[in-house]
């Protein structure tokens, strides 16, 4: 069974969970808009079930509820934060807002932050820069759970990558994990009782599998083989050496609710051009790639579409929560002693 | 056969046959370094064979030998510039000069080039980038050769992705095609008479193909399928729209000597922290990942380190030149009428 809850009643009912743990209020916004937001784009992997890691973290202590968010180094082009272990969320949406700022003056922004726990979908911050009318792009490490034949080991995390342009219909938004496949893909798999392709996975020895259970405690492919692998180092480098945060091989912590580093860049397309040519060029091409000829059924989809299409849907059909994550989320309210009337 | 050249021999040769074609003296130098570089890092895609195209296009008096290479706009992070129609690796070394320069000012440095024919391999730039002990961040697209089950159409280039992160040792040097596999391989097993595996390309309906032959008049497929397809299209925006230059599916000429748009980016790791501090976590970094329990036979490979290897055993066992290529290099140098001891 599912249970089916509007936009605004997750929110609103988040945000109460995050508030009676303590987190502070300045911040509750933005984590409870992040996860809701994730939802209505159906990476549910990044919703309120990311939402009860970080739950869960701060109940263990691990995550810090009112961090000290501060500044360590800022220029005219670059800023770096330390989140002080608190939810990635509000720590780099602050980074985000001050890349908008620079790429608004100079041109580009870069900025990023280390010390904070999980940002949630990448996806977010760029979307947010791209409502400025800049291009954003953003990468972060997460723990390793990314190996290739032959290693015993996972060697990165599954790394992500965003890229969001704005156009005047919304923002083009890539975000994508550089494994082959998400890890739910398995799980689900896992639960069927059925094989997974040749490809997704190798085991725990680094010996590929086709056997779910074997996977889930081994390790997942690298997207492309090499390739993904080779830009999962480089977002893992960037990620960790460049501003001293934890590489994936050693960011600690037990729950997805870890993270290494955070970067993003704001580029202000007048750098180049006219913003308004900018934009007629980038509406002309989307135009031209939806016109190719194809099959009926065919049809080439801008990166974030799925996700745009989705949101609509949900933002008046509601958002399905499965089971699990609707009984947990039952039971922190409950444990929490939120009243049904400060759910809304 | 194969005809084996010194590196210098053969790069003397070929700025020989530039100055012959009367292409630009200042030019020379880069344009022979670069091809040769190519193939010394056993690229050979991007090396001789690719001064073949430039040779060709020049003839042809679509490429200019003698551009009027200029700066259209530029501030203090970024520079654009219009590369007259000239080959495109002494264009996009300006522009990766500049924004060298301006990264070790300012921080970051972003530039562009459009108008311009092929840069080679954008390794070249990159890592030119590095040696100054910043980190290089490349992009480029190409004439439309990328497509997917059900268009009948190819939708973009193999829009390459180049990133350089300095180390004490040379740099890490990732420099990707966003292609399942490079076009060579299926020309490889067309003159081999063998199938292709599923999943590299589909004929030119769209429909998947086993067949080197209809993939050769079809298109290649993305590499991890949406994702490689979602990151072939951002870089297609931003090396066409960003900078006002063709994108992959109207990139003009024939041959491969043709490009789009060229984007190029330098960050200081001093934005974020102590220089020193950095190379010696990217040193660590890379001790961790070469350590790494694994089978006997196996090993972890940074991005660009069989290239370096290559490298290191083509600067002394010189650079292997198949027939063809050799073939048509010497054709040329017999027309232009350059002696022997022009040569070296």
């Amino acid at each position: 069974m599912v249970r089916v809850l509007q936009a605004d009643e997750l929110k609103s009912l988040l945000k109460n969970v995050f508030k009676s743990l303590n987190v502070d209020e300045k911040y509750v916004e933005v984590i409870a808009d992040s996860l809701v937001n994730s939802n209505l784009r159906c990476v549910d992997s990044h919703g309120v079930s990311r939402g009860l890691d970080f739950i869960n973290g701060i109940k263990l202590g691990e995550i810090n509820p009112r961090p000290n968010i501060k500044v360590l180094k800022e220029s005219e082009v670059a800023v770096l934060v330390d989140g002080d272990r608190g939810v990635g969320i509000p720590v780099a949406y602050e980074v985000t807002l001050k890349v908008v700022e620079k790429a608004k003056k100079l041109g580009v922004g870069i900025g990023a932050a280390k010390n904070l726990w999980n940002v949630g979908a990448l996806a977010y911050y760029v979307m947010r820069v791209a409502k400025e009318g800049l291009i954003g792009v953003s990468i972060a490490n997460a723990k390793a759970r990314i190996g290739i034949p032959g290693i015993r080991s996972p060697i990165v995390g599954t790394n992500p990558i965003a890229i969001a342009v704005p156009t005047e219909d919304g923002p083009i938004v890539l975000d994508m994990a550089l494994s082959t496949v998400a890890v739910g893909k398995i799980v689900l798999a896992a639960r069927k009782g059925e094989k997974i392709p040749e490809g997704w996975a190798v085991d725990k020895d680094g010996k590929p599998t086709t056997d779910p259970k074997e996977a889930l405690e081994g390790y997942l492919t690298p997207v492309g083989g090499y390739k993904g692998l080779g830009l999962a180092i480089m977002v893992d480098v960037l990620s960790s050496a460049l501003i001293d945060a934890p590489y994936s091989l050693i960011i600690s912590g037990k729950g997805p609710y870890t993270q290494g580093g955070f970067l993003i860049m704001a580029l202000n397309p007048t750098i180049f051009r006219e913003y308004r040519e900018f934009i007629e060029d980038v509406r002309s091409y989307v135009e031209t790639l939806k016109s190719l000829p194809k099959d009926p059924e065919a049809e080439v989809l801008m990166p974030g579409e799925p996700e745009a299409r989705c949101l609509s849907r949900r933002s008046t059909e509601g958002i399905p929560l499965d089971d699990g994550v609707w009984e947990q989320l039952v039971k922190v309210v409950n444990e929490l002693g939120i009243r049904p009337n400060e759910r809304s």
